[in-house]
């Protein structure tokens, strides 16, 4: 299985999850006069789409990043893509949990929690990768290497254990999950184009 | 990053987009004998999928033109694309609610401006996208330059203008607004189309 | 615009409307013991389903055939492709309409009428693109030319011809429409097949 | 019709299936402190869809393992891909079935045994490609020939085989069944990962 095929394939799944996001937010069944109100109090879904959004959208910049750095795919490498990317397409359920239940008490703080725990999941999915990858460095491009491919791992431990945290952090307050995350997608967003800065945007995509 | 994949990324995201439309028009639950009536009063669902589809087709083009002016991709122009998409990919929402509530009174109103709201995003974001590219010229073809992207930035103040216009019209005429979407995408197409042949479709794609 | 990018969006469009149709086909909600029955009941919604999928489909091969008879596309049919893709994408529509009331009366008329009707509006946009196309044969391959342009559009009259006849045949027994279409969409693969077979498969894709 | 857009179309059609699973895990609708024992007792949801997810997967492996081995596609291998498109789009209606009614009664039997039926149809969709392949070798690449077609025929028929029988057992035991369902899947994934190293991952595509 060529690199691009995978890549393709994989490109493919984070456009659907993110644009499937919106169908998660549903029209309200308004009486008249009542639509601005309904769509007010529809907030936590916006808010979890713009999340979501933002975090799929970060992944697949990540995932970029980690292929532009393989020259060569095997079988394990792949059912380990496809362990992450059935943790990605899964997101668009804790969303819809999130916008429904976020200010509705004791749910709240399950649904926040599960949120976080599919965040750990895809966490601990990229960190497989890159163990994977230790292992066989063979499939990497040279400069990167088993030692590149282990600094990357350990690099990678922040994301389970940034979102494991805030499974905790649920049962305090579901909304300070929403804004941790967010936070979390806007620090990404601007390291990256830092660090794509300092770089020089050295590592590119061999395609 | 290369150009082609966010290309590809974004034109995936723009395909689906576009098809999820037809899945806010709900076959309606008719009793026996009224399925012609329920459809016929469904029109405003049509119109509103025509003009999203029209309107979602027009962004295609256009961000292909953006596109082929543009050389290489850093990671602030990378962002800024997955906030065009944020944007885009929120659509079929607003158009459920114009086509649900056209006709539903003061809900009405409300449905039109937020749809009227989400186009004038549209707008900014494809603004904030010439503002980078003209204090960053080096990410575009050298015919273009800082002052080719100035002159496009001024060209893509229309749309939000027009828009924000129209959310103040969803308060006079919803009706009116749809007739206007409409229009302006007729409008886009036949200037497009226009625009193309005296150009000679010189803007490609450099792909 | 190249064409090669056209041709990738509107496979995804094609793909996507093609997926999409099992979502229309809903899980009933039987009491214990009822779901055999009540998933039998269903056959009108498997059999809108695969033939929805086999004529959308069948339209994806049609448009590979078109375009790989284009050498180079402009404005005009960048946005005649677009028009074929509203009325395409538009097909999950007819089709959840036609698995829902093919058994219900009055209602089951209307459905096949509105799915003749679809098909109709499918047939006229093939006719359009080759009518523009017949008018600007520089888009074509030499080969083909004005001449096989208008050769095509005539050949293409078929479509709109059987399918708006299928529209008054709605009114009579929409059953016999479904079966109608299925013929078609079986009609279409083998005289495809043969068609490709007696031509020694030429007509290739220049990509 | 070249290889590589067959090949594309099925990837979008795969990665759309995919990801459209997710849609079909509904959030319960729960009321306050109940949601944590709802979610709980979706677990045939979730069980289905990384069952579904991994198939699917699987699936897709599959056919670029087939595609692999084909130099030039015709069209009725073109229409036979399609028969397997449309088993496989339909997978999300048998899973939601699945998930739906796995803890049902005799709802249960009849659901599992529709999943068997639709996986059943998957196996016989790959036997057809392989019984054409072998009469028409000269789509294959020289290595391959009728022999080798002949052969991966014989190795396809252990899927529908044992499907078939699932189905038998699906009247014994849904839960069986989708114990079953998962351990084939973990058996196919690691005995293609062990294929491909013994292989050395030989096979490879000629894009």
């Amino acid at each position: 299985m060529p690199k691009t095929r995978l890549e393709a394939f994989s490109d493919g799944v984070f456009a659907i999850a993110i644009t499937l996001l919106i169908i998660e937010v549903r029209p309200p069944d308004s009486a008249t006069g009542e639509l601005a109100g309904d769509l007010v109090s529809l907030w936590p879904s916006y808010a979890a789409y713009v999340v979501s959004f933002a975090i799929i959208g970060i992944i697949w910049v990540n995932h970029h990043d980690i292929f532009g750095r393989i020259i060569t795919v095997d079988r394990p490498l792949l059912f380990l893509n496809l362990l992450l990317l059935l943790t990605v397409a899964f997101l668009p359920f804790p969303t819809a949990l999130l916008g429904e239940y976020i200010r509705q008490g004791d749910n709240a703080h399950i649904a926040a929690a599960v949120y976080g725990a599919n965040m750990t999941a895809i966490g601990l999915a990229f960190i497989a990768m890159w163990t994977y990858l230790a292992r066989v460095p063979a499939l990497l491009v040279p400069e990167v290497g088993a030692e590149g491919a282990r600094r990357a791992r350990r690099a990678a431990t922040i994301g389970p254990v940034v979102y494991g945290v805030s499974i905790a952090l649920a049962f305090v307050s579901p909304v300070a999950c929403l804004i941790v995350y967010a936070a979390l997608a806007l620090y990404f967003a601007i390291s990256f184009t830092v660090a794509g800065r300092a770089e020089g945007e050295q590592v590119t995509d061999s395609r």
